[in-house]
C-alpha cells in the first residue's frame, strides 16, 4: 500500500520580501551578494527602511520544493514553525492553497519573535542576495516532529539552512529514525556555502550515516568537501550518498549514480530573479525520482522547473510545471 | 513660494492580496466579477482559505495614485489609517519607499479591526474582481486630517471609496476646507459605479460645490449622472467640474475642458492585471498637469502609466514612468 506522503519537507518558514536594488546598494549597507546572510529583528528592520517598495511572496527552501511539488500533484506535507500573526497566516495558506498539507503548531501571539522573514534583494543582472531573520522557525524542536507523519512518507526532505537553530539537530535526528525505521528514504539539501562552513562535521556525519539522495551546487559542494576541484568533491561525495545531484547554474546539473555521472544540461532562460532555483530543480528532480524517469530525464526535470522559477520575481511557481515538462517533451 | 507638496491623496490604506482565478471560482463562490465588494472579516477569511496560492503588493486607489506620482519624483503626502501590525508595516514601508511622506496615526495593536485587505482576483482574461475588507482604514476621522499639511499643497485627491466609512465625509470636509481655504484645488475620484449608487447624492454635492479635477470611467460616469449615454454624462460633468477626465478602457480618455473635448488614445497593451489602472491614468495625468503640459499630452501620460500597470501584476508602478513617456515621446 502506498504511503500518505511522498515528500515531506521540513525547514525554515519565511516570507520572501522582494525587492529591486543597484549593487551600489548592497556595498553601502555592507551586504554580501549573492548569498544568504542571517540577521536579527533589529537588523532586519534597519535594511528594510532602507530597500525600495516590496512585495511579499511566501517562500523558505524546502517550502519552495513542497510547493512546487504539491503543483504536480505530489502527496506532500511541510513541517516548520510559523507565529499566529499575519505574515504566519500569509505562510500557511500559500502552502496549504497549492495542495501541501502543513500542521506544524504556531508559535503563539505572544512569542517573542515573530513569523521568519527574508529581504531577498534583486541586483539588476537577477542575482539574489538574502538577508534572514529567522524569527520562530528557529524554535523548532523535536516535540514539532510528528513520528507517525515521518513513518508514512516515502522521502523526507530536510533543508540545510534549518541546521541554523539550537534543537534543529534533535528534531532532524527524530524525524530520520522515524522514517527510516519505516523504510522511508532521506533527502538533504546544502542550502549556501555558508551554511555548510557552519556546519560541516555534522553534514558530513548526516550524510554518511543516513542521506541516500544529496541536492548541492557546486558552491556547496566544494565547500563541503573542501577541494576547489568539482570532479573532486563529486567523487568524494559519490562515495558516501546513493544519489548526488550537484548543479551547475546555467550549465544545468551533475548527477552521480552507482558510480556514473550523468550530465543534465540546462536551457537558455533569461533570468529575472535566481531566488528559488535550487528549490524547485529538486521539486522537478522528485518528481522524475518518484515516477520512476531515467535519469537524464530526471535531470532535465530539475533543470525546466529551476528555469521557470527563475523567469519571474519570486521562488513560488506560476506556469504549470508538468505542462512545462510535456512541453519540454519529458513526460 | 511653491507649496511642500504637490498632490496629497487621502484613501483606504490596504494591501492587496493577488492570486489567479477560473471564472467558474467566482460564480461558486458569489464574487462578483470586475468590480469592488466590501467584505468583513469572516468573508474575507472564508474567500481568502478558497484562493490559490497569493502574492502580497501594497495598494489602496489613492495610495497606488501617490505612490505612481512619488516615484517620478512628485511632492506627494498620503493620508489613510492603517495598525500597527505586519500589514500595517508593510503598507507604510512601500509608500514612504517610494518617497511619499506618509504620517497618518497608526491604530493601536489592540484595535479591534485589522490592517485592510484586498482579495484581488485576477481572471484569465486579465480582468480583477476585488473583494475588501477595509479594517482600520474605515475608521478615518477628522482627527487624522492635518490642516496645515492640507494648506501646505497644490491639490488634494480624494479617493470615492473613502466615503465608505462613519466620519469620512466629516474628514474629507476639514481637508477641502484647509485646502482650498489656503487656494489649494481640489480633485476626486469615482473609484467604482457600486461606490458612486452609494454616495450619489453627496457625490453630486461635492462635485458642484468643491471639485476642480473630477477622474472617473465611464461606467462611474454614467451611474452618476443616471444617463446610459456617456456624451451626455460627460456634457453634465462639465457643466459642474472644470476638468472632467473620463478612462474608456483601450480607447483612452475623454478629457473635458473649457467646454471642448480632447481624446487621449491608449497604445495597444497585452493585459496582465487589470489592478490599478485608473489609480496610475490619474498619477500620469496628475504629472502632465502639474508640469503644464498640454491636454492631450497630459492625457496621454495618463494613458502610458495606466499602461505601464496593467502590463504586470500588481498596482505599485514596477517601470520608471518618465522613462516610459520620454519614450512615448511625451516629455
Amino acid at each position: 500500500m502506498s504511503k500518505k506522503y511522498q515528500v515531506v519537507g521540513i525547514g525554515n518558514s519565511i516570507v520572501d520580501v522582494l525587492s529591486q536594488v543597484e549593487d551600489e546598494f548592497l556595498v553601502e549597507n555592507g551586504i554580501e551578494r549573492g548569498i544568504m546572510t542571517l540577521i536579527n529583528l533589529e537588523r532586519a528592520a534597519e535594511i528594510y527602511e532602507k530597500t525600495g517598495p516590496s512585495m511579499e511572496i511566501s517562500g523558505g527552501s524546502a517550502a519552495n520544493t513542497i510547493a512546487g511539488l504539491a503543483q504536480m500533484g505530489v502527496r506532500t506535507a511541510y513541517v516548520g514553525k510559523v507565529k499566529d500573526d499575519q505574515l504566519g497566516t500569509i505562510f500557511s495558506h500559500d502552502l496549504r492553497a497549492q495542495g501541501a498539507d502543513y500542521e506544524t503548531p504556531l508559535a503563539p501571539a505572544d512569542h517573542e519573535a515573530e513569523t521568519g522573514r527574508c529581504m531577498v534583494m534583486v541586483s539588476p543582472d537577477a542575482e539574489r542576495s538574502m538577508n534572514t531573520y529567522l524569527g520562530v522557525s528557529e524554535f523548532l524542536t523535536p516535540d514539532d516532529i510528528d513520528e507517525a507523519m515521518m513513518a508514512d512518507t516515502d522521502w523526507i526532505y530536510l533543508e540545510g539552512y534549518r541546521f541554523d537553530g539550537p534543537e534543529s539537530h534533535a528534531a532532524f535526528a527524530k524525524a530520520i529514525d522515524a522514517c527510516r525505521g519505516a523504510g522511508g528514504k532521506v533527502s538533504l539539501t546544502l542550502s549556501d556555502p555558508f551554511c555548510v562552513e557552519r556546519h560541516r562535521d555534522e553534514f558530513r556525519s548526516m550524510i554518511n550515516d543516513h542521506i541516500d539522495l544529496l541536492f548541492c551546487n557546486e558552491h556547496e559542494l566544494r565547500a563541503m568537501y573542501e577541494d576547489e576541484d568539482l570532479s573532486v568533491a563529486l567523487r568524494l561525495a559519490s562515495k558516501e550518498v546513493d544519489t548526488v545531484v550537484c548543479t551547475v547554474g546555467e550549465k544545468g546539473a551533475y548527477v552521480w549514480r552507482d558510480g556514473f555521472e550523468t550530465h543534465a544540461p540546462a536551457d537558455p532562460i533569461h533570468i529575472v530573479d535566481a531566488t528559488g532555483a535550487g528549490d524547485l530543480f529538486a521539486s522537478g528532480f522528485f518528481y522524475g525520482e518518484l515516477n520512476g524517469y531515467d535519469t537524464l530525464t530526471t535531470g532535465r526535470m530539475g533543470c525546466v522547473a529551476a528555469g521557470e522559477i527563475i523567469s519571474h520575481i519570486g521562488a513560488r511557481p506560476e506556469a504549470d510545471l508538468k505542462i512545462l515538462f510535456a512541453k519540454h517533451d519529458l513526460i
